[in-house]
């Protein structure tokens, strides 16, 4: 089977938000897709393990903002490649708390939802959680940041934990820059 | 609420293939994912409506062809706005059949999947098929299309059954030219 075949898939690029309790969290997902319209339903593809699956596990909510293409790297890698579980990830971010009680990110955001789990499909090693959108603004003009574009011209690179990752098998894997060709789909994130 | 900012959500775009017996059919649809690496999944969600959706259901299989960017409009019309149930979509369209006995589209395609079918999500309207990846091939380089590129580049339309088809509710909704901006996100077609 030629696994690069799945590389070929289009994605966009988002932070998904969640809360549990008093706790916030975010993280980068390339996995959110328009399931209905009426009603106005998405999902969202996370790694079981990741402490964002928790905490929307926990609340039943989470909020999707739609990443510009001018976001700058090291704001990916803050949701992208470090945890919730040792890190703040929201201090120093432009953030406000929506009606599902769940934090938006607003720094790089084209436009925002919210959404409130409905169920969740059991997927393996991941879960899609189907949702109802329960708020939605569009916040600037411009074009959206999609994963090829985040691999091809920002140079990206993907964690392990995606939906997609696949460790390269040559001597030329070593460090950031050759991450990028790694995988081409991610659920990313990590933890 | 503002529905708008679905459409700032990015897709590619496929053509999905099937068989219910010795019937096959093909529909175009934006709405697949990868869902995970180990084991490779994918899911794909189609209104419940359409004719591929049936046979799905069915025969509990489906193909992906992942579109190269220079697809004509036409062929995707042809798979996104014609029903199966009125014409063979397949007639003149290079295909072969794969080991799970559903059409492969040819034509086209950078590449294509062969997924079994593992569970169904109820999404309302909409069905999200989670499927394992059983055969992946490249069949040729290139850069996929996305549905922002058909949108705005080619000028493509989107079917009334797509899941986030939205009326224009403004005097110059008449035409194919108009129909471009009706909607961000398909899972497109029809029937």
């Amino acid at each position: 089977m030629d696994t690069g075949a799945l590389h070929k898939i289009s994605y966009g690029l988002y932070v998904i938000g969640a809360r549990k309790g008093q706790k916030f969290n975010a993280q980068i997902a390339n996995t959110v897709i328009q399931v209905s319209s009426v009603p106005p339903r998405i999902s969202v593809c996370l790694n079981k393990d990741i402490l964002t699956h928790d905490f929307i596990y926990d609340s039943q909510a989470f909020t999707v903002s739609i990443l510009a293409q001018d976001t700058p790297l090291d704001f990916i890698g803050r949701f992208g490649f470090k945890s919730g579980r040792e890190t703040d990830k929201l201090k120093g971010i432009n953030y406000k708390i929506g009606q599902t009680g769940a934090p938006i990110v607003l720094d790089n955001a084209l436009a925002y939802l919210e959404a409130e789990v409905i169920s969740e499909a059991d997927a393996g090693t991941h879960t899609i959680f189907l949702a109802e959108v329960v708020e939605a603004e569009t916040l600037m003009d411009g074009e959206q940041i999609t994963y090829a574009y985040y691999q091809q011209v920002k140079g990206g690179r993907t964690p392990k934990s995606a939906p997609s990752y696949i460790e390269k098998r040559r001597e030329d894997t070593k460090g950031w820059q050759n991450m990028n060709v790694l995988s081409a789909a991610m659920s990313m994130i990590p933890r």
